[in-house]
């Protein structure tokens, strides 16, 4: 069997991120590269950091119409945006040329919740064009979702679903502390709230609606809010400072009501050092169910690399799957490949034989 | 759509507790009953301590002629066994009369393991019938394995796998105090070991071969050993006594060589009361890995409606499923089933139309 071929669309941080892991993989050949402005022309290997090229052929960055054309590669990796009205075109494009597509943006890991029309077009857009399309990450994807619903396995009945992620944003740079408010008032907070230029997490929608679709409940509604995480005491990190009674993080909460009762519930705070604090860090599960279930992991799982490594991970699932729109719950349980990459690849679905 | 359909085929514990689970579902009805001796001709719902008839009709138990007959049901649940190769010619029973079949025997989690033989004809007559022929449980099938295989999606390399399950025999009976030789002395505790009677944990084979089916680790050598849990205190449980000095349970220990080095741990200590020595129950899922994962869930989850849960849980899964012997890395994420049975079956894919 031919590599596993991939072309990746969007080279930042996740699509260059993921170009890396990819390069250390066996079975797996990065054929294309698109990307927009002054990247465009030049060698992939050179254009993302830390990447090796080893022997392999240059790959040389291009457009959509330069690079994705019917027989070019068996998946697309599309990293570009965060809402599905955004990347919709992009996925379309992919799909139209006979490939599979995968996805990072967020509103991707169920696009049923919030786009229902554009989600029922890309289902009809996919299964017209023999291909599928799927969207992960690892929040929304993987921890405050499917590992969710993995647990209720073992559950007779389920009451009640409390899923918290409680992480660090010390890791991340100028962009995130500014987008996140940190160091900001509590009345600038309130008031770019009120805007809509806070942030926060995307996601809550859709781990919720696809946590509904798997148990089988109906949601009457969806509801989130933001509150900011004021500190009593100064707290620095390598790119953020929030002096004494300033906003150190966003509380981000999530719910869905089932049947009238609030059976779902979401908790993902996030704020710079939390441990200045006393705040330990960490995903959590916790079912008030048939047996009950009390998970924790403690510190949290890497959002950044964790995201790339469940993109790269799913590659083969959505190779392999029936053509249409997929989320997490319809393909089989994902996880990390050590081996060669064909060995996960059904032979018949493989569109570059 | 017509409910869904289902034999139960043993209605011990185990098989009489997903069909008490089932009674209480919507969209599910059971059909069949079979069993031996003298619970042959009477109703199933007098048959099954505590299961709810309701106004539903009586369910005669019969013989496996009697009763699975072509059209018969959508599935039939086999809860009999815990060998591949005593629960073999029940499960070709059913799939020759072209019915999906889903069992408890543990070996059937990933019978390629112990019956690569077995398999391979499990696999062909499930094509040759159009159906799907899966095993499953709580463990292995889900907390030793599946779990651990689904927290690797996060990583983009695994290292070395720890899968910990730490319970407490003491809800069990006599039988298990027995089989598993609580309050014999250390002397006789090796003694049954070199005769091969001590019963242990029957699963590790399974879930170290799953597990590296998944992640494409080529398995160079499987190993198990037991030692026995020597208590300092008297220890008392309902039905179990172990004196200071003696056997209050077994250390099942596991483990599985991947290029030349130990790569995964299964560690499994099953003893009575646990608490009394401090020790704390639980499931233990310790990746070193890129990024790490160290999850705990205390106290561990109950095994028996555990593994009845995910037998229940995982029919719709093996109904939906294309014809083949399946394993938990083949079918979707399980996930508990709170709304109707139907709403989670392929039309297509139904026998009872």
């Amino acid at each position: 069997m031919k590599n596993v071929q991939v072309i990746l669309w969007g080279l930042g941080a996740m699509g260059g991120g993921i170009g890396k892991m990819l390069a250390k993989k066996k079975g797996v050949d990065i054929v294309g590269g698109i990307d927009i402005g002054d990247k465009i022309g030049k060698n992939l290997y050179d254009v993302v950091p830390g990447i090796e090229q080893g022997d392999r052929p240059d790959v040389i960055v291009g457009t959509p119409e330069d690079v994705i054309k019917p027989g070019a590669a068996d998946i697309v990796v599309v990293c570009t945006n965060s809402f599905t009205k955004d990347v919709y075109e992009k996925l379309v494009f992919v799909m139209e040329r006979g490939i599979n597509v995968i996805t990072s943006a967020e509103e991707m890991a169920y696009p049923q919740a919030q786009e229902p029309e554009l989600a029922k077009k890309l289902d009809e857009c996919a299964k017209k064009n023999g291909v599928t399309v799927l969207g992960t990450g690892i929040n929304p994807g993987l921890i405050m979702d499917l590992l969710v619903i993995l647990w209720t396995a073992a559950c007779e009945d389920v009451n009640h679903i409390t899923s918290r992620r409680v992480n660090s944003l010390s890791p991340f740079g100028p962009a995130v502390m500014e987008e996140q408010g940190i160091g900001i008032s509590v009345e600038d907070f309130n008031k770019r709230k009120a805007e809509g230029t806070m942030a926060g997490h995307v996601g809550f929608a859709e781990s919720v609606g696809m946590m509904c679709e798997a148990l089988g409940w109906k949601l009457d509604e969806f509801g989130q809010d933001m509150e900011p995480i004021v500190t009593d005491v100064d707290r620095k990190s390598p790119y953020g400072f929030a002096p004494a009674g300033s906003v150190a993080g966003v509380a981000m909460k999530g719910w869905g009501i089932i049947d009238g009762e609030r059976k779902i519930d979401m908790d993902h705070p996030q704020q710079i050092e939390p441990e200045q604090v006393g705040v330990h860090t960490g995903d959590y599960v916790i079912l008030d169910s048939v047996p009950p279930v009390n998970m924790a992991n403690n510190p949290e799982i890497e959002g950044g690399i964790g995201t790339m490594a469940m993109i790269m991970n799913c590659i083969p699932h959505v190779i392999n799957a029936n053509p249409g729109l997929k989320t997490m719950i319809d393909i089989p349980v994902p996880h990390a490949i050590m081996g060669d990459f064909r060995d996960q690849i059904d032979e018949e679905k493989k569109l570059v034989k």
